[in-house]
């Protein structure tokens, strides 16, 4: 099986269920139904790691500390692109390397994705212009303000219109299972919903 | 305020939402409601960390690499003790140290908690005899195997018998905004699913 690499960026003060959430869903999705199936990678369909500016641990919110995998230069080429979210992402607006790292990655991978204020940064680059998108509740004003041609959807769990965004926080976890749904139907999404016992929205 | 201190234990091959779901929902709830609150600890009702056997980096289920914020000896008291699952709590339950120290903390805390399969480490000390209890779906026989005077509870998010374990994975989320019901009241816990947007079960 061709396994499509998924590129989790992570930054001090992002959301830890921002990135958590994605991860989860994406590293045990399984082709092959049942708890055995997860004792390895045979039936893996995404190869999943975090990414960060340099391999230096990273101080997730709340103090999690999460050694990333991958600097941006060590990175393999990334299939599925996702930004999440959290107060770190105000920084990461003025950072011009992390910026162009996003915007040369996004231009490259088959699926660019963001959870809660990931959509920002995406944003910030033009990478939503004239898109339907949204992001964390707190934060529909500011995507709005970066970028007015932006149709912002406050009601949804997630947007794919091209670039995929989702909601606050624990909408990474629907963002997730749709991706997993578009890359490999919906058995395969409601299969991995249920090992996690997660419920849908 | 006084705060909870809130140790997770986190451990090779744990299972990534099973630790960072009540990571996400415990050091995030804000007495105060809003985003604001947020941005800094004043209103927080917990101050939650991760423990592991040492310091050295966890390689949880996926790769993703936790560097834990104390050892079983650097750890303050914990009045809420968190144990997650995934395959590597099999390790756990031939591991004298941790059991021994999960032992110890149990039964210092306010609260011992479980998230899926970290139900057959409190199963394997005694903690759940004659209690209802959950876990995983696919751990449910082996549950009752390890004792069989536990009443698993199969079709539930959580159980709150004096001992509080969750069934797997996502419904972590769930047990920790029961705790915070419980130690916050009702707004809190509701305010806090509202800003990470989950919708509780």
């Amino acid at each position: 099986m061709t396994r499509m690499t998924v590129g989790i960026l992570i930054f001090d003060a992002v959301e830890v269920l921002d990135f958590a959430g994605p991860f989860e869903v994406l590293s045990r999705a399984r082709t092959v139904p049942g708890v055995a199936s997860r004792l390895s990678d045979d039936a893996a369909p995404f190869d999943v790691f975090t990414v960060a500016r340099t391999t230096a641990p990273v101080m997730a919110i709340g103090g999690l500390r999460v050694s990333p995998a991958h600097s941006f230069t060590s990175a393999p080429h990334i299939d599925l692109l996702i930004v999440p979210g959290g107060f770190g992402t105000r920084a990461l607006l003025n950072d011009p390397v992390t910026l162009e790292w996003v915007r040369g990655r996004a231009s490259e991978a088959t699926i660019t994705a963001s959870v809660c204020t990931g959509a920002l940064v995406l944003a910030t680059l033009g990478l939503l212009a004239n898109r339907r998108a949204t992001t964390h509740y707190g934060a529909f004003d500011l995507l709005a303000a970066i970028d007015a041609s932006i149709i912002v959807a406050r009601d949804v769990r997630f947007v794919d219109d091209g670039v995929i965004t989702s909601a606050g926080v624990s909408a990474g976890l629907d963002m997730a299972l749709h991706i997993v749904d578009r890359q490999c139907g919906r058995a395969v999404a409601d299969e991995t919903a249920a090992y996690i016992e997660y419920r849908r929205n």
